[in-house]
């Protein structure tokens, strides 16, 4: 089987996630964002490339039905109910609400994902219930593809460290040959440099400092929480929904 | 000013590179075998993406003054003097001559290049004879860019190790604040992890398995002799010259 890491490359290659278990991580801060909408209840997320796309489609819902939330140059977006801080996507806001959401990075990320067989979303806040979505795969023979969705398509440090951190605890319990890619090795490299200290990645990584100067710090201490938000966002007929036995409630 | 690691990507942003010092490194084998063929006294190199315009340039040549050289899918290309392997380019082969040189990654990279004060090709062989220009620029508030070619436009393990040796050393003597990108910074963590150790490098990373599969492995040994060809190759008006006191002789 193999592991993947991908950095950010757009278009995406389709054999590169063809047949696969694609996670899209995003950490700072729409793979958290949707994390956290859906452990507060959201009934689903559905992601769009452009403003005018959520807009347009916001218009075939109930005003109370729908939450419009994104962010264009990490700030909220005009006419929106929230932005892109985790934080605003609290139990009363979201519940039973379906969330319709364009970030800059994140969610085109998302929507490129073409031909994969499975599709999740991924952070430091739901790691552990998404590993386990992976190690399943792995052991049933799937190869699995870790994409970082970067920021404005270059590399971005804390994506690649997540990335790096799946890598490790797949290889971990993991029988029998593993193929990595070298992006998913320079990954497993960068997770070593940093460990668990994530102060340290985001300070170091440009996406976090930019956040911390507009004013973001507290979205950086939240989506540092390892596993506090333990759900399985997954992406499937364009919209994001929370697996597991919880799903229904 | 600026150290920035750029992985691979394409098209190139012009602001990446614009008014830079930029250092191109596709270490296997693009960038060891210009310097190689350039240490062996080879006049110049002109880098083509294909080898139909190598042929159609090499007409404008008498036969006796060029070579052509290149690779596809790590092959020699049929009709060409030299495939990419660096120990072809001896002295006897190539001494006086202008090379018409395309690969798969690294000539196209060298070619993308638009804007930049300066372009230098780096690998291993030369690491310190570059690394002393870069220094120079970085002093003189240049910023440095350090292309990584990848291969096929993907992260390649080698390229970033050689960067990140680049932005250590550069770091390392360089008063006053540097900033780094997110893949300088990612490139810093691989170098640390490998080290002097080259082999393990090659090894880990999948164009150095796929050139010792090919029957490359004497490529590999050439490609990690650090500072066994110290020229600085300058990319200027569309070709490939020795930079330093040795360049007129």
């Amino acid at each position: 089987v193999r592991i993947d890491v991908l950095f950010g490359a757009h278009p995406l290659p389709a054999a590169d996630v063809a047949n696969r278990v694609v996670a899209v991580v995003d950490v700072l801060r729409a793979s958290t964002t949707i994390a956290v909408a859906l452990a507060n209840g959201a009934r689903n997320i559905i992601p769009f490339d452009s403003t005018e796309e959520v807009i347009l489609r916001s218009k075939s819902f109930e005003r109370r039905e729908v939450r419009l939330a994104g962010e264009r140059r990490m700030l909220p977006i005009s006419g929106f109910d929230f932005g892109n801080s985790p934080a605003e996507f609290t139990r009363e806001m979201v519940e039973g609400k379906t969330v319709l959401f364009s970030t800059t990075n994140g969610t085109g990320a998302l929507v490129a994902v073409q031909g994969a067989r499975d599709v999740v979303v991924a952070s430091y806040v739901n790691f552990s219930a998404v590993l386990v979505l992976l190690r399943t795969a792995l052991r049933g023979g799937t190869d699995v593809a870790i994409l970082c969705a970067g920021r404005d398509r270059q590399f971005s440090l804390e994506d690649a460290a997540c990335a790096g951190r799946f890598v490790r605890h797949l290889l971990r319990r993991q029988g029998g040959e593993v193929l990595l890619n070298d992006a998913a090795r320079a990954a497993l490299h960068l997770e070593r440099g940093y460990g668990d200290d994530l102060a340290r990645l985001f300070t170091d990584a440009a996406h976090g400092r930019a956040l911390a100067e507009a004013g973001f710090e507290d979205d950086l201490t939240l989506c540092a929480q390892l596993d506090a938000y333990p759900v399985i966002p997954v992406y499937h007929d364009r919209q994001i929904t929370k697996l597991g036995p919880e799903r229904e409630r």
